[in-house]
C-alpha cells in the first residue's frame, strides 16, 4: 500500500544538497580535520554561529553578537535546556493554545503546567494573554516564561504581525516574563519578509532560537539559541554533553558560506510550489476541509474538519488508508481531541499530495458521525 | 612561549582519519544524502550501533544487541541522561575516590554526595567499598548508583582485574544498587585484553557506557549507552534532543565498517609510543616524579609529587611556563588539594614530551615548600 506522508515536519529531499556536502566535506576535513581531535568549544564552531548571525541580521536588521549564541543539537536541545534551567515541576509556562508537540512533550516531561492562550489568524491573542496573565497574577502565579513561534507558527502556520508582537512583549515586560522565542522556520519565507523577531525587539528579556534543520534537514542536528550572557550561561550550565557535533558543524558553515541565499531560495520555491498543491486540493475538496490558514512560509498547514468528525475514528481510518498528518491533539496545549488536522507539505512529493489529499477527504467523509448515523 | 599540553584526553592528532572519513562522506551522501531531511531514530543510526556492538562482543566473547543501546552525543551525555534519570538532589552515589573531572562536575550539577572508594593500583579497593555501604546502610541511605571507570581508568590509569570486578559486582548486586560501567577508553589497549567488563557480567544491573571520541575524535561527539529495556527507556526519556547527529553517525559508521580493526591497531601504537616517552621522562626525574601508575591502555598516567608541593604553587608555576596538565584537585571526588597530578600523554607530540615533562619537573621542584623554606 503506498504512503503519504503529510505528518513530519521535514524538508523536501530532493533539495537536500548532497553533493555540495560532500565537497564541503572534503575542503574542510583537508584544512581542518586535526581540529575534531579537541572536544567543540562550549558554544560550539564559531563559522557556524556567523552565519546563523548572519541570516539573522538579514532578517532583522539588527546583529546577533556570536558570543551570545550556543549550537545546539537541534533546537529542540534547546528548548529542553530552557526547561531544565528555568523549570520546577508545578510552574506555569504560557505558549499558544495551539503549538509544537515536541515542545509540548518536552514540557509535560517537566511537569509544568501550560497557559495556552487562543490564537487567531495572526497568532496568539493580546486580549486573551492580557486576561491569562491578570488571572494567573490574581492567583499569585508568575509565568516562568512565555513561548512562541511568532513566525510561520507549528502547527497552525501563522505569522504574527509586528504590531501584535510588540503588545505581546510589552505584556511579558510589564510582568517580568522572558520569552522563548522559537524562530525556527526564519528562512521559509514565500515572498514576503517576516516582522521584527522578539529577540530583536528585546534582546535583555528574550531567548531567541534558531535551526539549520529546515534549510538542510533534521539529520544535521543543529540549532542554537541565543540570549544575553547571564541567561545564556544559566542555560549552558545543563549542557552536559561535551559539546556540540563539530563534525556536522564543520560540514555545514563549509558549504553555507557559499551557498546559504541560493539554498534558502531554492528551498523556498520548491516548498512554496508544495503548499500550492496542498491548497488547491483542500480547497476542492471543501465538504471534508472546511477552512484553513494562509502560510505565508513554513512547513505546516492547519485544516479545520467539519465539527462532526470524530478524531479517532479518522486516525483510524486515514492509517489504514495509509495516509498519515498530524492529529490536533497533538498540537493541543491541554491535549483535547480537535477537528483540526495539521498537514507538512514539504516531505511529500507532488504525486503524493495529488492522490493523498483527495483520499484524506474520503476519509474525513467517512469519519462524520453524523454521515455515519444517517446511514 | 611554546605550550605543552598534557592536560586534555584527546587522540593523537596525526592519526585523526581526515582522508577516510572524507572519501566515507563521499559514499554515504551519494547513497543515503537524502535520509538526512529525517529526524534520526531515537536510538540512533542502526550502522553504528552495530559496529559499537561489534567491538564490544570482540572484547567480551558476548553480543549487545542493538536494540539495547542508544546513540548519544558522545559519552558525557550517556551520563548526565543518567543523572537526570536516577538523581534527585540530596542522593548519594558511589565513585572512585579519583574519578573523571567531567563526571564529578556533572554529579555535583545534580546535587548529590559522592562517597568515594579508595583505589589501588588495580582500582576501587573491595574492602573499603563494602565498609562504605555498610556505613551507608546503617544510615539508612541506599546509593543510586555506582559509577565506575574499571578499565584504563580516569585518571589512575589502572585496570580493574576480573576478580576484583566480580567482587564489586557481588556488592552492589546485595545491596540492589545499578552499575553504571563507564567503558569509554575499552578501545584503547596496549597489546593486552580487558577484563569482562561489567555489563557483560550483569545487563540487567548494568549501564554500559561507550565512546567513539577515543578513537576517532571528541569533534564527533558520538557515543552510546546499552542497557534492559525498561532502564534503556527510563535514560532515553530525558534525551529530548530531537535524536543524535545522523550525518556523524552516518560518516562515523560508513567509515569504521571497514575500517575499525586497523585503525584502532594503528592508533594503540602510535599512543603506546607516546606513554613510553613519557614514562621514560618521569622516570628520569624522580625527585619531582615519586611514583607513578603503569598504564595498560587509555589516555592517561597519575603521578605522585613529593608530600611538600604546594598544588597551587604549581599550577601557577606551570602555566607561567606553559605546562598544561591535570590537578589532582579537578579529580578528586572530594575536591581536595592533591599531591597527585594526571598527564594525558596521546596528544602531546614527542618532541613536546621530550621537552615538557623536564620543565614541569622544574616546577614540581620549584613548588616545593620544604625547599622554598630552605632557600
Amino acid at each position: 500500500m503506498p504512503v503519504y506522508n503529510f505528518a513530519v515536519g521535514n524538508p523536501d529531499p530532493g533539495s537536500f544538497p548532497s553533493e555540495g556536502l560532500s565537497r564541503a566535506t572534503q575542503a574542510v576535513l583537508a584544512r581542518d580535520g586535526e581540529k575534531l581531535v579537541v572536544y567543540p568549544d562550549q558554544r560550539g564552531h564559531a563559522p557556524l554561529r556567523e552565519i546563523g548571525a548572519a541570516r539573522f541580521v538579514k532578517n532583522n536588521g539588527v546583529e546577533m553578537p556570536i558570543e551570545n549564541m550556543a549550537l545546539t543539537t537541534g533546537s529542540m536541545q534547546a528548548i529542553s535546556l530552557c526547561c531544565q534551567a528555568f523549570l520546577n515541576p508545578g510552574d506555569t509556562i504560557i505558549t499558544e493554545e495551539f503549538t509544537y508537540s515536541g515542545s509540548i512533550n518536552c514540557f509535560r516531561k517537566y511537569g509544568v503546567t501550560m497557559a495556552g492562550i487562543p490564537v487567531d489568524g495572526e497568532g496568539m491573542r493580546v486580549d486573551a494573554l492580557e486576561e491569562t496573565l491578570k488571572d494567573l497574577s490574581r492567583k499569585g502565579t508568575l509565568p516562568k516564561f512565555l513561548y512562541t513561534i511568532a513566525t510561520n507558527q507549528n502547527p497552525t502556520g501563522t505569522m504574527m504581525p509586528a504590531s501584535r508582537r510588540e503588545k505581546v512583549l510589552a505584556l511579558t515586560q510589564s510582568y517580568g516574563i522572558p520569552v522563548l522565542d522559537d524562530d525556527c522556520y526564519a528562512d521559509l519565507l514565500f515572498g514576503v519578509d517576516a516582522p521584527t523577531s522578539f529577540y530583536a525587539l528585546d534582546p535583555e528579556s528574550v531567548i531567541y532560537i534558531g535551526s539549520f534543520s529546515k534549510i538542510l534537514g533534521p539529520g544535521l542536528r543543529l540549532g542554537f539559541f541565543a540570549a544575553k550572557e547571564e541567561t545564556l550561561q544559566k542555560v549552558l550550565y545543563w549542557k552536559i554533553d561535551g559539546g556540540t557535533n563539530n563534525l556536522a558543524a564543520f560540514i555545514a558553515a563549509e558549504y553555507l558560506k557559499g551557498a546559504l541565499w541560493e539554498h534558502i531560495e531554492d528551498i523556498n520555491a520548491i516548498v512554496k510550489g508544495k503548499l500550492d498543491a496542498v491548497t488547491q486540493q483542500l480547497d476542492a475538496h471543501t465538504n471534508a476541509f472546511v477552512s484553513h490558514s494562509n502560510p505565508q512560509g513554513g512547513l505546516f498547514i492547519w485544516v479545520k474538519l467539519p465539527d462532526d468528525v470524530d478524531p479517532n475514528r479518522l486516525l483510524e481510518l486515514a492509517n489504514d488508508r495509509g495516509v498519515r498528518y498530524g492529529t490536533g491533539k497533538a498540537f493541543d496545549s491541554q491535549g483535547r481531541d480537535l477537528t483540526y488536522l495539521r498537514l507538512a507539505y514539504a516531505w511529500a512529493s507532488h504525486d503524493d499530495i495529488v492522490k493523498g489529499i483527495p483520499l484524506l477527504a474520503e476519509c474525513v467523509a467517512d469519519a462524520r458521525t453524523l454521515a455515519l448515523e444517517a446511514r
